[in-house]
């Protein structure tokens, strides 16, 4: 059984080596398009990212939005517009909560497609702009790793919350950060992510979490969903916004997730796919 | 039951105002962001657009990708990119053939997202740009009706074929066309939706649909999924590429389909929702 960063690999070798307006393609948290376009898709499914018998039909809507719109906050991007398919199953036709649960991030809702479909899912795609797309690859050894908000947050009380893109905070951060990513699997994979595109090491000390409420270690670093933002910054750099600084990019190619004893931990974060 | 017209109709009554980066919001081929950059999104489900049993997986990519990028061409839009949402069933790992099929059209696969889902689905967003967005609401009365190549293959053929989005005729087409839709549900269907976009009637001669060969008239006005190119040009504008002329804007609301009799005809195009 392949995971989702090999099946993704195998269509990244298939997909075209780019072209005239594509600077940057698969691999990052949105593609780049020429005159600093940055665009993103995601596929939400009932029973794999949410749940509709939990879950309300706006809270649906309004975290499909959340997903595409923390990529573009990753890469430092003011949204554009969302696009959105909607897969419905027979006897759903509340598309009005799903399109307003959407609609509350603020970011116009400007174009779409319908189909049946066995459950319901949502795939939305979202288009920016950014002056300076950051990407996951900049990352040098030395740079701090530091975190929006508090973690665990979703993990700890039971993925129920929306959650809040932090779009003004990429936008702050693109001005120093060397590589960022949105932590949505968890700081224990995606440290693991941004270390591998920009060619280094990672440690993550795992008692510098930002924990939220009632969150434990483990759901912080691994509880996924939070889609706080986790960048690479220069050591001294000025930081335009509150972060936690939580490690440092190293020059060897592992990446450690270290206890308050200095101890190796092992964690993964979720992976949606398995 | 609401139809799709009326679901997507509920839909951009909340999809927000539009934003100061978009243009052409929900309802025509594509939306229209800031710097003339378009984007569609379609999504295709086993079952419903294509039958897992009958096409390769292949041609399922093909397929799929051919829906947005008709809708590129519809705006005479040069495609920058496609991102894909692949919803993959239990067992299925063939995502190479789906982004190879993709990938067949020659526009760079730059991004995408993968779940898990009970059927095959994938969702594709193409982005392009145009130096001049053609939409659907520009028609005047008096403007002809002109298609491009042959209608009704999909249907005579019981829609195993892969279709050509019509790239380079849209973009020609987009010198002198007032309006201009894509023919995914035929011009039955179709040929009302431009008009009503553009406050005009429409007079679709059947007798002169250029039908493909062993098409019925049936087949040429209402199977649809040809993806030809339905445009509105000025009598008299000097057409770039062959075209066939099926008819004419009118000044009434009225849209009517007449045989070679002049007596009017009842036919409906496809609603893939229905």
């Amino acid at each position: 059984m392949l995971s989702e960063d090999d099946l993704v690999a195998v269509i990244a070798a298939v997909a075209g080596a780019g072209g005239a307006g594509v600077d940057v393609g698969i691999g990052d948290d949105a593609a780049v398009l020429a005159g600093g376009i940055v665009a993103s898709t995601d596929i939400l499914v009932d029973g794999v990212h949410f749940d509709s018998g939990r879950h309300t039909v706006g809270d649906i809507g309004h975290r499909a939005a959340a997903a595409s719109l923390s990529d573009m906050a990753a890469m430092g991007a003011e949204p554009l517009c969302l696009l959105a398919a909607f897969g419905l199953p027979e006897g759903f036709d509340d598309v009005r909560a799903l399109a307003s649960g959407m609609a509350e991030h603020g970011v116009p809702l400007a174009g779409g497609d319908l189909s049946r479909s066995d459950r319901l899912l949502v795939s939305v795609t979202a288009i920016g702009r950014a002056e300076r797309p950051v990407l996951r690859s900049g990352g040098r050894p030395g740079d701090l790793l530091v975190v929006t908000g508090t973690l665990g947050g979703q993990a700890a009380g039971g993925y129920a919350a929306r959650v809040t893109p932090r779009i003004a905070e990429g936008r702050a951060l693109a001005a120093v950060a060397t590589a960022m990513l949105d932590l949505s699997d968890g700081i224990a994979t995606d440290a693991g992510r941004l270390a591998a595109a920009s060619g280094t090491g990672a440690v993550v000390e795992l008692e510098r979490l930002p924990r939220a409420p009632g969150a434990t270690v483990e759901q912080a670093a691994a509880g996924g969903e939070d889609y706080e933002l986790l960048a690479a910054v220069p050591e001294g750099a000025e930081l335009p916004v509150p972060v936690t600084v939580v490690g440092r990019l190293t020059g060897d190619a592992a990446v450690r997730l270290l206890d308050a004893e200095g101890r190796e931990r092992s964690l993964r974060g979720w992976d949606h796919f398995a």
